[in-house]
């Protein structure tokens, strides 16, 4: 057989496979795979460098599906590679199987889980930058994209980030087969104009037949000599190779419906391996030394911004740990990660304001075993929640910083306010939630984070607060802080970040009028110090929690959560932002928000029957207000009382 | 004063408006503002066409501020034309005033909130769809966006769909002033590159110099007769106009720092007002009649799937309704949109797979006082979450759809799943979330959902479910159901959507063995039943949470919320999603995660005591287990524990 005919075969064998697998599972994207079969037959056959015994070896290159759907293909792949039997291609989408009805790391060489589309393309920027601007290793990133996805906005912060940052080791592979899921794409076979926009944005490109061997062949030989990332629009058929599902409208999603005949048509099955090239390229090893680093604290009683102490822990980070490197949605100077990029610009990636391409560059660069901390404000992370829900899928370790919390940044308006950002990141699987409220509970966690696996989140303050951890106190993800406690407690003030400062203030005036408080300083939102929660829970039957954030999802339904089983009678207040902030300065914004010191001084006396709520509400008002019954109400979703006037 | 010399001199007012503003507030953008300041001037007089008196009248154009950053230029514009006074302009930032640090709908005529940077120009896509294929009237949308902010996909998704939709009636002025907030953008002053790109896109693009009055004047000329969607290119200085902040780095978001020898060098105030063009044609009234509807109901006993009757619910609704719209996400044959599409292709909009933009156009559509209903994967509603957050902010009345709840998808695995839905639109401000359990209840909520204002979330299954509620029961949003209940009930189980069914079947058995529960179908997770609630603790002590979701965030969360303040000790336990899932068949996938009929029943028997966990775990590990502190714990994030395993 020569080269020709042997990929011909090969992509024959890959839609044979992909229809195997998704008649025996019953579902599944054949057709979609079957567009792509011979480009992917000639990349696994002469231009792909991956040794699939040792997927880890740091030389091999890096294949990625961004249509993830087409998983029927990447397997069969897998299969003629040697990585996986034809017994496991046959349990695909079965209970426990390792090959997922999308493809997961879990069976490797998968980098990245991929499903959700538009995402592998950015994600295969921040592998490519790893190799370029870290690894500083030869290896190529391929990326097969579908033409569906190009409609994601992240498909073209992928492309202009690409090109800023030169990545001429990055291939996206575009299976334009002209068919979507219920109807043509916007550009159908238009490659000419796909081409047009990935020069537009810097790229090379090409334009190509893709069931035509030997163009596929000099495509990729002209993507890999380009010298700058390069796409190809290959022009493919939809179920190529099988009249009854080929170019058909309707026919995406689903097995073949008469998979023998099919196959037969496709000339049957095939058993073919492929000696897959290996990375055969020497590797100098120049592992960085860690540098001694002063790590940064603060005296008690300073003032000092935790965004600030992020900032210089992280840079001190930079110093210990060559692994470490960090991103920023171009608000460095607000996040306080301007500090890292001026100790370590070679370690400094500049995402620009791109919050999608910054959570997914940070996904890339883990994969390859840097440490990535990625941080913009907090409340444009809600505009990456979709990569991060994935990274969570990717068993990523994923380092992310939100600063600008709440209500109390002030004049700048709700748009720049996170108060989802703790219910988004609580909800993420196997994540760690943590809001400090000094410098020094800063600088203990963002070193916590740095030691820790899977995704953490760090959402730090705009203003300074006042530092009241001792630089050497124990402080730990899955931890708490009593701030001030005795015997006497009647009530618990469970606040974390800015509210503390507001809990503890309501402690002394509370403390004035014979009301002991003890406040707990739950910096670690998820996992949350359950134990001794509880504890306050038995000790004082009282607990009013205090947070800058919607009522739902933040501090407040953690601390529930771990009360949910209490054998004994308990009260829980939840002081939260209930209706909608507009500008002012912050204590103006925590008053109307009902998160400071008075309304905690109100609800404490209120709950313990010793006073009138000198809000001039009725008890009955008072509750319903707390509870969240104003505001949410069916009548008066957009809550716009004005401010002002209360 | 001649045109041109008028202009220059609104130009300058515009500058030392923004200047006095954001002096006396001490904050904001004075320097965004002054780069684009020529280009309103030429905007405010001689182009908008809109009655500041009547920011109803439907005739207006629409002027969209997608850089919402450069407020104080949009407030120095209303002042000029007469729609603020100078004493309100000086209130700008400060509380309870109006002019928030970014537009909000608060102050008219503004449509919709901005400062999340990208949001602007893809609802100004949605305002240009409803002129032209709905309204069908010949006003223009106007949006003056940000160089930095084409970093932003959505920025991308917005001219793809402009141009797919042959949106002449859209302007897009970009304000290239080079300089971001840290550092210069990608393209810097690269204008033609800018326009190469917007071209590739199907836009007409235009570049100039944007303090060039005479060219300003020919581009907006050249917008109004070129018949396809333009883009601006406008080459501008940052600070223009002031030499201590021209063009320089490091002026962004921060007051001039000598305002009034800027103002001097500006030529001193001014106090031009413009007469702005009012629309003059006449309209035509072409209301369209509410034709009857049959609305779907189905027989108890039927199997049906919620997101076919949320399909067949809303098309009917477009019959009854003609304001009614839909949108979707590339996935309509998967939501059941497709039968609104079908029903009433005038009104549907494909949006492709672009999800940003779904919900931006959603929000453009409801600025024009259509009543957009969007579709897509729940799960692919986490990537446009900063859009459902702004439009909170907008004061939108949204209603979204999500298909595809859960683990109970099956076999296309967790990229598919959604998970964190519940979380993400709980905490979103005055949301409404449903999520019922067959479908008689999902057409009566998607009925309710159109006359509720405010942003309503519908969360449907893939799967089919058995019609327990008759079509003439009450279900409204904030109500539940009492699927089955007596005053001997020793514990609740609240459950929504597919778990509903589970819950039923673990009720049965306890039966069986002699335990009584009631089962609460909470399908309104937010508002929540609270009193339906608290009587089931009062009466039984103990709840049990069933949900197809992770455990934060979600009906548990929702529920141990309502009892927070509940006299009595109550026991609440959450079954929820806790491992990462993988495919499978429904049941199989909820077996694993513990949410389904046996686990139920095994945690029921545990927690009264009656009997041993059929599971093997000690009484100690079960209740790790439940509470969730498996799998979120420190050392283990990524939870990989096997399926196949338990």
């Amino acid at each position: 057989m020569n080269d020709t005919t042997f990929r011909r075969e090969l992509g024959q064998q890959l839609r044979v496979d992909s229809i195997r697998a998704s008649a025996k599972a019953g579902s599944g994207h054949p057709t979609s795979s079957m567009s792509a079969a011979d480009l992917m037959a000639v990349l696994l056959d002469g231009h792909l460098r991956l040794d699939f015994d040792r997927p880890d070896d740091p030389r091999n290159d890096h294949l990625v599906f961004s249509k993830g759907h087409a998983s029927p293909l990447y397997y069969g792949m897998l299969k003629a590679a040697g990585a996986i039997t034809d017994e496991e291609l046959l349990r695909y989408r079965s209970f426990g199987s390792r090959l997922e009805g999308h493809p997961t790391p879990r069976i490797p060489p998968t980098d990245v889980a991929t499903g959700s589309l538009g995402q592998g393309l950015p994600i295969g920027v921040g592998i490519a930058l790893a190799g370029k601007r870290l690894d500083r290793l030869p290896y190529r990133v391929w990326v097969l994209c579908g033409d569906s996805e190009t409609a994601e906005g992240s498909i073209w912060e992928a492309f202009e980030h690409a090109a800023h940052y030169g990545l001429d080791n990055l291939t996206a592979i575009v299976d334009v087969n002209r068919l979507g899921q219920t109807t043509e794409t916007m550009l159908g076979w238009d490659v000419d104009t796909y081409a047009e926009r990935a020069r537009a944005f810097g790229w090379h490109a090409v334009v190509l037949d893709g069931h035509d061997l030997d163009a596929v062949e000099a495509a990729y030989t002209e993507a890999e000599n380009s010298g700058r990332p390069t796409a190809l629009f290959a022009k493919t058929k939809k179920g190529k190779g099988v009249r009854a599902v080929e170019d058909q409208p309707g026919k995406h999603g689903k097995p073949v419906a008469d998979p023998e005949r099919a196959i037969a048509e496709l000339g049957g099955p095939r058993a073919l391996s492929v000696r897959v090239a290996k990375p055969e390229f020497a590797m100098s090893t120049v592992d960085a030394q860690p540098a001694e680093a002063r790590f940064p604290s603060w005296e008690v009683g300073e003032e000092v911004a935790t965004r600030q102490a992020y900032g210089e822990t992280l840079t001190a980070l930079g110093e210990s740990r060559p692994e470490v490197v960090a991103l920023d949605g171009e608000v460095s100077n607000s996040t306080a990660s301007a500090l890292f990029a001026e100790a370590h610009p070679g370690r400094y990636f500049e995402m620009y304001i791109a919050e999608q391409q910054l959570v997914a560059a940070a996904v890339g660069l883990q994969a390859r075993g840097w440490a990535a901390f990625a941080s913009t404000f907090a409340a444009f992370l809600t505009r990456a929640h979709d990569f991060v829900r994935m990274a969570a899928i990717s068993r990523a370790d994923l380092r992310l910083a939100g600063s600008h919390a709440g209500v109390s940044i002030g004049p700048d308006g709700p748009s720049q306010m996170a108060l989802e950002d703790l219910a988004m990141f609580r909800a993420v699987h196997g994540s760690a939630v943590l809001h400090p409220s000094d410098a020094n509970q800063t600088a203990l966690l963002v070193t916590a984070m740095a030691d820790r696996g899977g995704i953490s989140y760090l959402r730090t303050l705009r203003g300074k607060t006042p530092v009241r951890t001792g630089p050497d106190e124990d402080v730990r993800i899955g931890g708490s802080r009593v701030v001030r406690g005795s015997e006497d407690d009647r009530v618990t003030l469970v606040a974390c970040g800015v509210t503390v400062g507001e809990a503890e203030e309501a402690a002394e005036r509370l403390a004035a009028d014979g009301v002991a408080a003890r406040v707990l300083d739950c910096y670690s939102v998820k996992p949350i110090d359950a134990a001794t929660l509880r504890a306050a829970a038995r000790d004082t039957g009282v607990l009013l929690t205090v947070e800058d954030h919607w009522p739902e999802g933040g501090l407040g339904d953690a601390v529930l959560e771990c009360l949910a089983d209490f054998p004994d009678a308990v009260t829980v207040r939840k002081l939260a932002v209930r209706g909608m902030p507009c500008s002012g300065s912050p204590a103006e914004l925590r008053a109307a928000a009902g998160i400071d010191a008075d309304r905690i001084v109100a609800t404490v006396h209120s709950v313990l029957g010793g006073r009138r709520n000198p809000f001039g509400e009725t008890p009955e008002e008072e509750r319903a207000i707390i509870r969240g019954e104003q505001g949410t109400s069916v009548g008066d979703p957009h809550d716009d009382t004005d401010p002002q006037s209360g």
